[in-house]
């Protein structure tokens, strides 16, 4: 079968998905969940990963992949069963397909429903991490959406051990395993951003540099989990010991995720603060990269050059730049941010109430971890990636971000010609919607 | 002043619109209904559209321009009194930027809400309806965002004389006039595509030739407003006098609209239905074009020929074709629909149920007139088009439409590595919301 006809069929799978029930949906995730917990599928989805992770390691060894890379590809138990967990909890999660968002009466006997649908195939290329296939599996599933799905080509067998898991559940179901396509080349993805009459989505997930590949190559809307600059802003009225706290948490707890922070910017009056954070963030062995004024303060610290207020470093690297106040913060994330997650840490809440109205972003904090910008964490269940687009959604996205909807009118023969003047009125009155 | 500078003043005059109370949003959105309704205004706009008439005519009559074009571009009283009616609509509408669409402590003293915010700047190419320009202005400052406006050059003095109107209503509210920025050359169009850091999102409305052009020049998220090839389908459970009363309200109310029906699909049983549907669309002088099988009842009809089920008439010519029940219908919808407005006409509540859930369109009617998708019929106050895309907003887009959101959080110094096995857990309670 080649791509063409997979896809043709994975949009007819799609229909089937669509079309079942909330319990039959929750009984097909939480078979997946069971189906990963068993010991043989476990077994073989860790020795595959093994295998990754040997290749992986030679390829680090000789320079040819990045530390980073290599620890986002390793699966153990651990990680594991976090995403058997995640997937419980999306089975148990009220179903969101097919709820009634709008329900209005246009007139006595004329009613308006808007009620969300599946979009229908999915298109995702993702990096080396094979957890994310699971997560995106679980959420395609729960949405009622088919999936072609493209993984990073480290995380080559992994991914073909957990499709092959998810496809025994899809056929216990009674449901053509095209529903969840999996592409094993770089060449399919250049031939999948083409099929924009059979895939509704493309969710692109890597550098911005693929991500501007994809956007260019392809008609079908595409939904970015991108470059992630977030910053951390000490505003003068910054608690020093909850800053430090902040900023350890935000850049060390996991450096490659894209919600970690990358540039720490202080107020001035918020010197107190900063050295707390610089001396937390030296004792876990963090690189930091400081402006001429942070130096001054500083001087054992590299000096930052203009390319770091524009880098992901996704590694124990952190710049740190002085700014004159608020207004120099919020000018500076504008300027170098990516619409991301940023933090202002401060106990005035005057300073936080201006930061959250005015940084024009997907998340903006007050006084907690950049890395709460999560799926999971925001009780989303899941998530399928952090969206810095404005459009559709935005931020950590869930369920709800692989929905549409459509507009249903129910009537009884009525034209538009009945109402206006001398005629019918609208009376548009709002009905109960599903919770 | 050049298009870069008029939209980067733009951006700051969103800001400011962003920033409004709903009490003064409201106020700016009562005031340019108020100016349009004076005297002097309605004048110097009527006496504008009488000029671009003129020149309409003249090349109609040269066959330059097609008649339903001139029909689009008549502003009389009539129509600017529903356009200022539809302006205090809107303006009485309850405020929808700052909107708290989720609540949600993740834990105690850790509470996430999800708040709609503007989008920004809105580039929007609209066809030659001096109307559309004053619907999609007051959406536009409804949603708080600024907006640069290409009409159709057919409207150019209309436009003009519209516009002059709503600068004077921006500058008394100390409003920078950038905040709507007409554009008067098809060149600027073309700069405005490239403009992807300071336009958030591309409407583009006209024929689908030029939205695949919008959509290939640019990098800016493109929402469509582009062709509506409507079915109405005769299920063989069709009340004849019904079946006519809807088919001659959706192909001769407006045809030119594109939620006007095209084809007349019908059902071997609903051949009664069908007479009365050709005998009334007939003395209405609509122009039809039967499939063999509809031309072996009504031999006097012209014959259609495949390229009839993929056009958009925008004229009293309709297509008809018999299907052979449900499925057929079903399945020449899905090749030949834009999945713009599709209705079923039928007595049987299983059929309409199976209609209603698997048309894949925006709008999916029973008994009820292709007319009725439209974002004021459906309570939206106005609309800024009729989206045929699923991602972001489908359908007629109201001022929802033209929203994004953001994502706070407020804490008081979490970490997420606070959270986990051994630590705290997330409790995801979600709160009240706005109604």
């Amino acid at each position: 079968m080649d791509l063409r006809e997979s896809l043709i069929a994975a949009r007819a799978a799609a229909r089937r998905l669509a079309g079942l029930t909330g319990p039959e949906r929750s009984r097909l995730l939480a078979d997946l969940a069971e189906a990963l917990a068993r010991p043989e599928a476990r077994k073989a989805v860790l020795d595959a990963n093994a295998q990754d992770m040997a290749s992986a390691r030679e390829e680090e060894a000789a320079g040819r992949l990045g530390s980073s890379l290599v620890k986002r590809l390793l699966l153990d138990d651990k990680k594991l069963d976090t995403s058997i967990d995640g997937i419980k909890q999306l089975a148990d999660m009220p179903e969101l397909v097919g709820r009634t968002l709008t329900h209005r009466a246009l007139d006595h006997g004329l009613i308006l429903k808007r009620v969300s649908c599946p979009l229908g195939v999915l298109g995702v290329v993702f990096e080396a991490r094979p957890d994310a296939l699971v997560q995106i599996t679980s959420l395609a599933w729960k949405s009622g959406n088919a999936v072609a799905l493209k993984g990073g080509r480290e995380a080559s067998a992994s991914n073909r051990a957990l499709c092959a898991v998810a496809h025994q559940v899809l056929s216990a179901h009674g449901i053509d395993t095209n529903a969840m396509v999996l592409l094993e080349e770089r060449a399919e993805v250049d031939a999948l951003l083409g099929m924009d009459d059979l895939v509704e989505l493309m969710i692109a997930r890597g550098s911005s540099s693929f991500i501007q590949h994809v956007r260019s190559h392809t008609r079908i809307p595409v939904m970015a989990h991108a470059d992630g600059i977030c910053h951390m802003y000490l505003h003068a009225a910054a608690d020093p010991a909850m800053a430090a706290r902040l900023v350890v948490d935000a850049k060390c707890s996991y450096p490659s995720a894209c919600n970690a922070v990358e540039t720490l910017l202080w107020d001035p009056e918020a010197s107190v603060a900063l050295d707390s954070c610089v001396s937390a963030l030296s004792a876990q062995g963090v690189e930091l990269r400081g402006c001429k004024e942070t130096r001054k303060r500083h001087p054992q610290m590299n000096a930052a050059t203009g390319a770091d207020w524009d880098t992901e470093y996704g590694a124990l690297i952190l710049s740190i730049r002085q700014v004159a106040g608020l207004e120099q913060a919020l000018a500076h994330i504008a300027h170098h941010g990516s619409r991301h997650t940023d933090v202002i840490v401060t106990q005035d809440p005057v300073a936080a109430t201006r930061f959250l109205a005015e940084v024009d972003a997907a998340c903006v904090f007050h006084n907690a971890s950049n890395r709460f910008s999560d799926g999971y964490r925001f009780g989303l269940g899941a998530e399928v990636g952090i969206s810095t687009d404005k459009l559709h959604a935005r931020g950590p996205v869930g369920v709800e971000g692989l929905l549409t909807y459509r507009w249903l009118l129910y009537g009884h023969g009525q034209a538009t010609t009945d109402y206006g003047p001398g005629g019918r009125h609208y009376i548009h009155k709002d009905l109960p919607v599903d919770g």
